[in-house]
Formats: structure tokens, sequence, C-alpha cells
């Protein structure tokens, strides 16, 4: 078996996913352009391969055509939006994924935003570093209401880190509240309409779908709060990119934390804007995490070629979200 | 009475701090400069006043000369280092200031550095408001050992908010230790010495005085871990700025984070240094605090008017700070 690993880095600060695939045999390559490969290029990568090791790269049905003996697909982190399951499943190409391994470190940097946006640091840091001196008053947690889009596996880490600070009031919104009401503290569950109206700070932690695309415009973002501000470490393409750098340039908003582009490597206009904290897709970038994702990826490959049972196979549901119009 | 109000900005979120001393009768200036005032600036304005309402500006017996009618002293904040206790003790002035109120504030933004520094989140925000494009690895708290010199009202909480973090061990040290052992969970009481050679970020909570002026000098910070990172958000001059920009331009350290100078506004050679956070000693600029401390310095200005009991009147333990060479 001839496996393809596309996402980099990979095993760059451990070497025991490469270990796993060496001590089974398995053949593979890391990718040789040491980027996030857009759809030409993976279609002229893959032709060889049986395996493939995915980061968020496009793996379409013209991918697909171009991996005639393609047979199975680990990703390596938890969003599914990259992947055309119809065209797998049609194909019979098995795929999993690592969906609880990317959340610790997702939830983390999501607080380190909220405090870089409650307290202006990132502002401060610049203005200081061109030589400007300006005391920005900011908000404690305590202050303010938090609204979290999205309670699932990071969305939930992200409320119980915020809980302690003395939040008063924690807004919170998903498609399927029942499933996520283990946290053991008062939430109010609203629509997103009224998180977009009362939340101070806004954050997002949702999967890419047809539904989610474009949800926040720039009228969901002219009805937040002057002051407000919104985080994005989920995917691009969630909140429209122009339409947020428009309601910054404007004055609206205090200010808004994005990790995740529609294009990436991002170097969009929102590089303009000094109130907008700008991260290179480092939501799962802890060593331990990263770690932990690269070893269930390969293991679960080692898995598939030893014909064991998978563990991390995509579930269902994850096909119908992409199938359907619910 | 006569106040003059020093610290600037006041009263800015918060109008109540006036109200009160509108109410009480006692006649006031805020200091029209609006910054921070050098010995001189402030012995050329204070000779007309009866109470000082202060900042950090230096408060020393040239300035005590120039103000003969100088009853009481109500400082905004808790650091003492800028008044010279000595000299108002000897010329029967009193000094209030308001310990408990900065806190809570310090010590989130205390986290939010952390946060930036453990994932870069300052280092990538300014590469990709220049175009670069870098996917940084970083850690979570749960993977890291942290530091804490001066476990007092500040550094107890840095310790108690970073605790659920899942923080595997806490180093702390203070000139003290018995006092500020109510944390309930288990710290490593250790030597500066240790902290400086284990950890991975070092929190320096202190007040400035003779004896931690120049503390952390380039011998310190070299034996510190390539890959530690340090913060101060307690006084300028702890830590040599000279030597710090030195330790960090060779590619010692991975990261520190500076809100208080020697000399402030700062503008000093750090600002080369990308992977140094600098912010606008804004420890307790959110507005909250910022408006507890107003309040709390105006209500003994008007207690000390009105011939009451002062409730937060420096303690004698300050003075011998400044007094003996302990």
């Amino acid at each position: 078996m001839k496996a393809l690993i596309t996402t980099v880095p990979f095993a760059n600060k451990n070497i025991l996913p490469l270990e796993v695939l060496d001590a089974s045999g398995i053949d593979y390559l890391i990718n040789p352009l040491n980027k996030k490969l857009n759809e030409n290029e993976l279609s002229e990568m893959i032709s060889d391969f049986d395996i493939l090791i995915a980061g968020t790269e496009p793996i379409t049905s013209k991918v697909l055509d171009a991996a005639p003996k393609l047979k199975m697909i680990s990703r390596v982190g938890i969003g599914l939006d990259s992947v055309d399951l119809l065209s797998t499943k049609k194909r019979g190409i098995r795929v999993s994924y690592t969906p609880d391994a990317p959340a610790p470190a997702v939830a983390e940097l999501t607080m380190g935003l909220i405090f870089s946006l409650l307290r202006s640091i990132h502002v401060s840091n610049s203005q200081l570093h061109k030589g400007e001196w300006n005391r920005i008053f900011g908000k404690r947690l305590a202050e303010v209401t938090i609204g979290v889009i999205g309670v699932g596996r990071i969305g939930s880490r992200v409320i119980r880190r915020t809980k302690p600070f003395g939040t008063p009031r924690i807004l919170v919104n998903d498609i399927n509240p029942a499933v996520h009401s283990d946290l053991d503290f008062k939430l109010e569950w609203v629509s997103k309409q009224q998180i977009y109206e009362d939340a101070d700070i806004i954050c997002i932690h949702l999967p890419l779908t047809k539904h989610t695309f474009n949800m926040i415009t720039k009228k969901e973002l002219l009805t937040m709060k002057k002051d407000a501000a919104i985080i994005n470490v989920s995917r691009g393409g969630i909140i429209n990119e122009n339409d947020l750098f428009e309601v910054l340039k404007s004055g609206h908003l205090s200010g808004a934390a994005i990790d995740v582009f529609e294009n990436e490597p991002y170097s969009g206009k929102l590089t303009e804007i000094e109130r907008c904290i700008l991260t290179a897709h480092m939501g799962s970038m802890s060593i331990d995490c990263r770690t932990r994702m690269e070893i269930e990826a390969t293991e679960e490959v080692v898995r598939f070629c030893l014909n064991k049972t998978l563990v991390n196979e995509v579930p269902q549901e994850e096909y119908e979200v992409q199938s359907t119009k619910i």
C-alpha cells in the first residue's frame, strides 16, 4: 500500500506517525510542495496512491477521477467540508477523521483570542511596535456577554473555560441543543439573531456546510453591537470576508479574530485592519493535539491496511449534511 | 480643600468619582497635560493643592518640597514605588492606596498574554498583516510548567485561573510563602533560581523595591530555557530592559510580554522584537477595575476631608520596605 500525506507540517514535532507507517510496511510520500495543495496540484500528485492522509485541501470528484487506486482517506482533523463525501461513497472509498483530537487546542486558542480582543492586546502591541503609546480601556470576562454558535466539542470546551472567569451571561445556539446539554451550569439557549444582537463576544464553532456558508454577512455583522467582537476559528467562508472588511472599515465592531479563510494562505484586505487579529489556521496547532491527530489518522490507516475495524470512520450524518437540504 | 488629580485617564468611563468630589465640596483639577508627569512637571503643578489623587508619577522629596499645603496622597493603584514614603512620613502627609481593586484586571491581562505567548498569536498576527503566512506550532497550558514569582493578590489569581486548564506543574516563589498558602491545590514552593531553570512561562507579580529593581538581568534570562517566555505586568525596572532586548535579539527565549517600563511612555529597543508583546501599562485598565480604583481612591479623600477613619491607609510594612535593607 502507498500513502500520500498532503497535510503539512507532518510529523514535525514527533516522528511517531511515520514510525507507525514504517512498522506496518506502508510506503508514504509527504507533500513535496510543503503547502496546502489546490485541486490541480492534488490531482497531479495523487494518481499512484492507495491512501490519502489529508489536510484541508479540496478532495473533489475531479481529484478522485485522477485517483483510480484510492481506497481510503484519513483526514487529519475534524472538518469534512473539503471532502466530497458523495463522490467518495459512490467510488467505495472509505473516509475516517479525528474528531476529538483538535478540540482542546482550538478551544485554548479561542480563549487567547477572547482575551486579546477584550483587552486590545493586539492593538496596543501593534501601536507600541510603531512607537505609539495609548492606554486602551478593556473589559473583563465578568463584564461581558459571550455568545457561542455551535456547541459541539469545541464550543462546549470554550464555555467550560469561560465560566470560571465569572461571565454573567453565556448565550448559546446549536442546530441540535439537546445533544449538547451536558454543561452543568446555566446557559441561555437562544436564536442566532439574539446572539448577534446581545453578545459582546461572538464565537463561531461550526462546520462549513452549504447551510453555514456565508451565514454571517454584512446584515448580521451590522446587527451586532457597535463594540462587539467576533471570532472565527472554525472554517473560512462562514463569515463573508469582504463584508467583515467593509463593516470593520466603517468603524462598526470593536474587533475580530480570524484564524480561517476561504483561501489559505490568506492575503486579503483584512490585513489592512489593525483591530482584526489574523492567525494562520493555527487552531489545532498545539504540539500535543497535532501529534494526537496525526497518530490517530495514521493508526486508522494501519487498521485499514490490516483489514481491521475502523474506529473513526465518518458517521452517516456527515454524509447527510452534504446530501440533503436539512 | 483642593485636590490635584494627576492620573489619566480619570473618570473617563464613569463620572462617579468626580460626582463624589463635587458632592463633598472638594475642588479638583485633572492633570491638564493629560500624560504621566515627570518630577519637574509635578513640582510646578502641585504647589497650591492639599490633596493629591495620584497615578505612578514620581512623588519625591523634591516634589514634596514644592507642595507646602499637601496633607494627603490617595494613590489610584497598588504600587508605592513612585512615592517617597519616608519623606511623606517626615512631613506628616498621610498616604492611602487601592490594593485590591486592580488585581482581577491585571490577572486577566496576564492570562491573555500567557495564551498569546503559548500560541504565538502576536507573531502570526504581525506576520499576516505583512502578508506572511506561517502556521506556528504552540503549546497548551496542559503541556507547560508555569512559574509565578510573587504570590500576592495578583499572582494567586493567575494561579487559580491557570489551574483549570490542566497545567501540570505550577512553581511559585514569594518572599513570605506562609501568607499566601490559601490556594487549595498543589503548588511547588521553590527558589527563584529553580523557576528560572524549569518554567516554560514565568510571570512576575512583584512590587518594585530596591530588592526587586533589576532582579532579572542577562544572567537570569540566560538561565531560562531557550524556549521559555517571560511576562512582566507589575513594574518596569524589575527586568532589565536592555538585557531583555539583547537576550531576545540573540535568539534566546521564545518570547516575552511587557506591559510596564522603566520610562513610560516606552519607545525603546524592545519595539524591534516581533516576538516581544508590548502593551501600554494596561494591567488595571478594565472598565470595572479602573472605576473601582478611582472610586475607592476618591472616597478615601472624602473620608480624609471629613476627618473620618481612613480604610486603605498604607500599612507600616510598606514603609519598612522602603526604609530597611531586609
